[in-house]
């Protein structure tokens, strides 16, 4: 690649991530089905066929937007996962960090949260994907805590589905707002609950 | 009460379950949002007149289906929990009945899965009430097999609030249409994980 391309792969990239940020602010403003690609070329200063250089239909910028969401959650799990601390405390500081950065994604922000909900009515690939990868950042630190004698030795996979399933409550947008009132049991309680059974094995 | 006056209360409870019934079958053919108070006198030959001398409004017939509706699940629960097995056994049965007792009425029938959707998200007091009989019934089980040595001794209450929330994507109808294509966790692998919990207590 010869230098002037290089640089322009840069620029492009560039573009990319601001338009991506642009956009996530306007959803978060008026909304994710509101926003035009018009309103971000305006926000940007640039026209609407500049946008779609980089973008070819709207519905790509908001699967980009809802990625970047997600994958801001998926880096802190990741930083906890490859962190200091006993298999259960990361696993319990997962569920809790999972839990708050949806919260305020989601649940705090209510037009964040439409978002999310088109995201997991209408399949957007985005979501299979942060399952995935969530998921598989549970399984290596449950790995860890097997091989370590924290947890009994058993399939890290499944169980990694089982504690994010058994603490869905705590990271899915909406059970989040459907159980708002309903305060127990809390995460912690849950976390302790599948410690439990992690450490007694099935 | 005279003769008269409980033959009286007799008639008036037959005509109320006549109404919730032919509501409840015109709600699962045609949805509960279109179908109206003059469309379920019609079925039953009478005015709506008078069907407004049982339901002052159609919202109240709403709730009363979705009272029956759970009603069904709640006395299916009912009986698998005075009935014969180990608590662990019974344990597993009243997931297994609840999942496939809502499957049947949620997911399968999606008419009644928009109106236990609209349920869910309007707050109506039936949803509290189910939740709230279907885990008193998970709490008495739990506290069986507490007394009987098969459970770590515990807070049996919050034991069934765990439980109940780990299986949640077993019965949410909402989550049991959006994990269709999530087959695992199995709902009984999930039960082999709250057990392994509550045999080894917190």
């Amino acid at each position: 690649m010869s230098h002037d391309s290089g640089a322009a792969a840069v620029r492009e990239h560039e573009q990319r991530c601001k338009i991506i940020t642009t956009a996530e602010r306007l959803f978060r403003q008026i909304g994710f089905q509101k926003t035009t690609v018009a309103d971000i070329a305006r926000e940007l200063r640039m026209s609407p066929a500049n946008i779609y250089r980089f973008f070819s239909a709207k519905s790509e910028i908001n699967a980009a937007v809802a990625r970047q969401l997600m994958g801001e959650v998926e880096t802190a799990a990741e930083a906890i996962a490859t962190g200091p601390g006993s298999a259960a405390e990361r696993l319990r500081r997962l569920v809790q960090s999972n839990h708050t950065m949806n919260a305020e994604r989601y649940v705090v922000d209510r037009k964040l949260h439409d978002m999310v909900q088109a995201a997991i009515e209408e399949n957007w690939p985005t979501i299979d994907e942060h399952i995935q990868r969530i998921e598989s950042i549970f399984q290596r630190v449950i790995a860890a805590g097997m091989e370590a004698g924290e947890f009994r030795v058993g399939d890290a996979r499944l169980s990694a589905k089982l504690v994010c399933g058994a603490c869905i409550r705590y990271c899915h947008p909406r059970l989040m707002v459907e159980f708002a009132d309903y305060p127990e049991p809390t995460c912690d309680q849950m976390v302790d609950f599948c410690l439990a059974a992690l450490r007694a094995g099935e």
